[in-house]
């Protein structure tokens, strides 16, 4: 059992919260019951378990502990000390897993499935990548492209906002410039959101599945953007904000598309 | 001109990051041109504007300073460093503001106009409030009723959430108790959302104004609440998650009542 916060193997797994580390590896370290469970569940690939076993007390925690066992996943055993040291939550569970990141090729990109697939130019903020990853899994939207500098859905912060829909979600990184050659090769449906958009976000029936491009919170989508799209609606404002937060448009919209395909 | 951060006015400005000096003194602190514009341009009562001239360099920002300066509130100077060390931004502006907390006595609750209110139940983080106070702006909600023990309003990110909604939103605090009196005596209509409510958000057409009920984070609506409410709905989830982000769901239905009011 490891009983050192400056053991090697914890500070390889420390690093974990920066970006860097966490692609130059292609994992990341994901921690609680559940979801650690819904990584095990959803066929990620896990690299380590980690447990503190004097704060494991749930005996589902138990069994997944038992199951990576069989699976042959190897375990690191650490004090609730060292275990508290890599957490970010307040009331550390005992267990965590470092994971094996997923990516889907752009090449692979397809619409398949109604929505469809939601796109996202330069997301800043991890917190709303993974409220927006929960989102489009609840609608049975088939993913997330992220163009551009758009931030890391591995990022802890996101993690734990997409609340396990990021390892039910596919994930896909790539360029504006590749994915507009894909749109114009594929003739793929491009619905965008502007402020400044003429038409209503509900004026419309939206042809299904398509690709919905939503902007990044500062600056939404960028005129070349905003050109590459088939459609640009906007989402009413009856205050004063002549904006919304970026995880809540996207639900908006999301769940409009919901509705249109329930009729 | 403030140089030092460890100054008793700055320090006093610094503590206000704490919830309870910021219920002690009935304040608190906001920053950035955009915020403190926003502040001024809704008569709240500033206290304090706080400058750092060699940060602020924006015409607005200057206009906004004579602005005060000429309805007489106090100015502190201080030095790029010492509105550094107040700050909670990665590129602070230079301008800030004590000002003014403002709520409304849960007795001049009353229902005006559509939508009408939205009520939270024990939200628990401020990130999300202050996304819901920007949604409730947007849709033209009269307000937010934070009831038992849902955080505060006037927290950092609940400010930088809200993006200056906070100001345009009127804002009650009282227990469910309260509420739960106040809405038997009156006859508002209480539309509450539940994962487990049997009718679906959009199979109905809800009588507005009405106050929209919304459960904490982790655990929705108590049963206890839920028997309050004229009806429960819930919003169809397609995927494995079996709830929406707090804020996201807020968004959903309070986008609803704006689609129905539309007709």
């Amino acid at each position: 059992m490891i009983t050192s916060p400056s053991n090697a193997a914890i500070k390889a797994i420390r690093s974990l919260k920066q970006r860097k580390e966490r692609t130059a590896r292609q994992v990341c370290f994901v921690e609680g019951i559940r979801l650690v469970g819904e990584a095990i569940q959803l066929g990620v690939t896990i690299e380590q378990l980690v447990v503190a076993p004097e704060l494991l007390s749930s005996s589902f925690g138990h069994a997944l502990v038992a199951q990576a066992a069989s699976a042959g996943v190897p375990r690191l055993e650490v004090s609730g000390e060292v275990f508290v040291a890599l957490s970010g939550k307040d009331g550390p569970q005992g267990l965590g897993a470092v994971v094996r990141q997923r990516w889907e090729s752009p090449e692979s990109l397809r619409l398949d499935d109604a929505p469809g697939w939601i796109a996202l130019s330069s997301v800043a903020d991890p917190g709303n990548l993974g409220t927006i990853l929960r989102t489009a899994d609840a609608v049975g939207a088939s993913g997330v492209i992220l163009l551009d500098e758009s931030t890391d859905p591995y990022d802890p912060a996101a993690i734990r906002a997409s609340m396990g829909a990021l390892f039910a979600q596919r994930l896909v990184r790539t360029t504006f410039d590749a994915f507009a050659a894909w749109k114009r090769a594929t003739g793929a449906y491009l619905l965008g959101t502007a402020d400044s958009a003429g038409m209503d976000y509900q004026a419309t029936t939206y042809p299904q599945p398509l690709v919905l491009l939503m902007g990044s919170e500062r600056q939404g989508l960028p005129a070349e953007q905003q050109a590459l799209c088939d459609l640009l609606v906007a989402i009413p404002m009856r205050g004063r904000s002549d904006s919304l937060n970026l995880a809540v448009a996207s639900g908006v919209m999301l769940y409009e598309l919901l509705r249109q395909r329930r009729g």
